[in-house]
């Protein structure tokens, strides 16, 4: 039986380009720990692609990494991130930053469509006992974009939603694991949907989008960026032959390569979520991106997976789709005759 | 000017048939986070290489990763790891141990060959105010083999200091970073020189001997291993794609590799040394494996720099240089050339 | 003026029993750091008192290093603690457990009445990713008894709990502050409450209820409480002259001093929630023992503050009143009147 | 058998103005957590009694308390501490301030006397590699003052050691257990020895010296106090009944209490020391202050001790004695009989 992958951008494997140019990086011997030319030229690379001649950027290796390195370099232990109920950093990493962080505290805060609104941001400004040492102070709004369950934010939104935190001494964080196909979505550029809309860091993915194992953290401040050098040192997050992750982020920066693989597996989502439509299947979310959260009664379920397809069940009667720069239009239309025949 | 990398095996490449096999692993969709059917291959390849049937492994990305995440999976926030003053985890890795671990102490211990010695250690316990809480207590031995400066521990020495160790209730680790060097130069079987000579849990080197990213916790004891699953994930070093890692690991334990790799990088030292010791140069070690620090006046190293030579100094008057699976004899052979020129 | 506290239990002074024995305390030299004979006497006491003969027992001098030091010898780091949505340890603690414990997660249940159920404890389990390492696993079950809002857990609640909690290999922590109050509400022996109950671990409140500096770690459990020797040395709550928080902790559990001072808080709430209630005013919570949420407008809390009522604001609407041993049937009486005249 | 005290002078009791000062604070009730206006009281004593406006002043129940939030509040996780390798944060603090820090690095530097000097610490300065992010940088320098081995910076001494350490970039800070004893034996005032001397922040020991359990920091930097204000109360060391501490501490500093009890520690050591090179004893340190490290044989040690003299076997040949406020010139030249008889 052939198999179609839905379950996660994660099962997809690595772009062309990517896998070309680690080879073409295998070349000689070069400084280890970061040193070397490769990563200079990741950092010139991402300095002209966000437009920010001081941004600075650290490789790593995994999106925890990159969320928890960064978010505990921009809060004091005794702080507080607040990040959305849904997000990643507070559902889906195990306390990664409460423990690379000294005991930071992660708080949640509500919204629909998955989103922290204006509102709902102040309160949780309003429940915050500002000063009191007896609570977890707050110091950094942390938003998923995508967020986890399918849905962006506007550039404007973030923008509202940064100043108000600003006014409150807090930095801006944004867990960018699936960021181009937010960037794709949005048709904005790198820097409107990140410095120039307040955010101080970015969790830059790649993994997800055709990289082999490269993550970075994109740094628009600093004093945060000098904690860095020496946060991810001591969480084992230098990699001595750096120039082989930075190798695979330049590829996927240059000639809009992470963009046009996002756009695929955007486009890919768009006919599926228009053929589930057309079948008359509910949405858990508004799919903007490329993960559509789909109600379908559990026995279909079933039916689906003895067809073949490979998708995670979320909770009774919901599943989760997720195309990626892999997904061609025929699995979108083999996946589709297969609802069609499971609803049948 | 042609240069000659004796700066460290860090700044080599990637072995091709390393190269090859992440390319090969890029076929089709897996499920992510180390759930796919090649790192099953890699633990069933892992308990056959190692001759231990209920052997774990988790693949990451630094060998400081390896290291830290195992010790403080070994030890309590108020235990101490004793280990060799010369050690790497004591310094060189930033008190990463210290951070992961809640505060863990690491202790040096003397001994003569930068190795620890049954009589070095016994000072060491003898020491220790046993059961005293006003005092880190120690929990891990941790061995570097071969140690930070060249040298190897036999077999018998490690099983010796196990031994002693575990009467006092320590579990033993070993910082195998460049550990295939030192199992062709012992000639020992990888299983003699790890758990039957009393090892618990190995930090397993790769990158420095030709892989792209890759290292591994190699794990004989389940307590441990069980610490892992969920200490490698909190601190970001599950790789989605883990994959990539696995295979990397797959193909240096493949055929012996690792050890074809390493012995490589041995024998172009012995020829080094040899030269070297013909010339009359002076050795602060003795070079057990791939890394030789010599003691070279500060004009003559100059001397040597400006001749292409890649190495570091050290301190005034010793520097190092390490040999690695790229190097060739040729490589050797000019080097020994510039060096005659330099003392000339 | 004259003001009338009802703030919190923790304004309350010193008992003189207790003040007497701190003076009593004061002969002769001792050995520091706990290994005196006033503190072995506090161990046989606390035996006695809760009829257990191994329990050990740490003095220490706040109630949020009782719970973060137990609950951080109980649960790995990689673990999580549950607790109501409205626990102390979750809400006031700045996160000290997540700390101590090393990224400990704090987890909220939800409940009637500011306390879990076993139908709201079944949902938390339920909603638990058993064995995934994405994701911190319940390790520590935590009551507080009584409530922060005042309320109690029955023996059976608390027996069923920690047996449901038990069978996913939970520990069961009991937060008990003001743990005499709730003795004396429920007719039980502490042994009853406590480990009869299921429970390991209890943080014995001492200072609200009319000690100096003293509360207390009671340990049923010889694993946690030799994590304890070492985790309260190194966070410097191991007081070198221990014998002067062991002797008020030796006066506040003989002769039943405890339950006598929190039968006299208990009583002075009693008989001012009976007034209140004949003046109409709603309560938020049953107040089982000294702590009573009062349904107040805003201004009548106004005029009740003027007329020298000392008491918190806790919402728009919402006022928080509580009795200690030192109030006396004239304050509530006074108290009453205020009310009275403000509601008027 | 009549013993005398000579173990340490944390087995004395407590001062009568001191235990009369705690029952004279139980009085009414008063606000918790050190909102009190007896807490308002001591920061205003600590400003007159440091001549510093400025100063912030946290009680806290430990010395080991007092030091770990101390340096944790001034050194990032990256950070190292110096001290010299006889220190008491570094050898009997269990890895305190490492814990607290998550991950702070202690590092020892040589000097004769148990006391840093200015060619030593140069050395550890020369040793370091600044800005390498594989080691924990240098960011505080510790002063033990008096020392743990009895021996007392001067202050011209102290402010050299800080000018230096000013110069990388170090914080300054002290810790005094027994700052009263070198205080005295300097005839300094104390600004004199603290911030006047490039001192940050101070860890005020008063239990050592006659307190029943309050210790203090004395902050002079205002960034480090608002880490403290944070970092005191997650650590469970912001005791509720506060005034209670702080009335210990006032009545401590107030009327040169403090001064006066040291100086009668200092006296007697000064005599037992007198009586004891009279005899012919050797030291192994100068008797600055209260405390006596003498070489003595075993024998005459297993003698001493039948006499009911208390004191503690450092090493083989080595005993110490440590004389207190409690002291007598009685127990004093029954000491000296003891010694007589032993020795004769």
């Amino acid at each position: 039986m052939t198999t179609i992958e839905l379950r996660s951008d994660n099962a997809a494997g690595v772009a062309p380009e990517i896998i070309a140019a680690v080879a073409a990086a295998n070349t000689g011997s070069v400084i280890a720990y970061g040193a070397d030319p490769v990563t200079a030229q990741l950092e010139a690379l991402v300095r002209s692609v966000f437009e920010h001649p001081a941004a600075r950027v650290f490789p790593v290796t995994s999106g925890t990494a990159a969320n928890a390195l960064s978010l505990s370099s921009m809060c004091p232990p005794w702080g507080a991130v607040l990040c959305h109920d849904t997000a990643h950093i507070l559902n889906s990493e195990a306390a990664a930053t409460s423990m690379l962080g000294g005991g930071v505290l992660m708080r949640g805060v509500a919204g629909t469509d998955f989103r922290m609104h204006p509102d709902t941001l102040a309160a949780a400004f309003a429940a915050t006992r500002w000063g009191d040492n007896h609570h977890s102070q707050p110091r950094v709004l942390s938003f998923t974009q995508p967020t986890d369950m399918g849905t962006i934010y506007s550039v404007a939104e973030i923008a509202a939603l940064t100043a108000a935190a600003r006014e409150r001494g807090l930095r801006a964080h944004l867990d960018g694991a699936r960021l181009a196909n937010a960037i794709v979505a949005l048709g904005c550029s790198p820097a409107d949907v990140t410095w120039r809309a307040g955010v101080d860091v970015v969790s830059l993915g790649a993994t997800k989008n055709g990289a082999l194992s490269a993550e970075a953290i994109v740094c628009f401040d600093d004093a945060v960026a000098d904690e860095l050098v020496y946060r991810t040192k001591r969480a084992g997050h230098v990699t001595s032959k750096m120039r082989f992750q930075s190798a695979q982020l330049i590829a996927y920066l240059t000639d809009d390569l992470w963009l046009g693989l996002a756009s695929v597996a955007n486009q890919r989502m768009a006919r599926l979520a228009a053929g589930l439509g057309d079948l008359g299947v509910g949405f858990v979310n508004r799919p903007d991106v490329n993960m559509l959260f789909a109600e379908v009664a559990d026995e279909v379920a079933t039916e689906l997976e003895r067809s073949g397809l490979l998708f995670y069940r979320i909770r009774p009667g919901v599943i989760r789709l997720v195309t990626s720069w892999q997904t061609t239009d025929d699995d979108v239309d083999r996946a589709l005759a297969s609802f069609a025949a499971a609803l049948g």
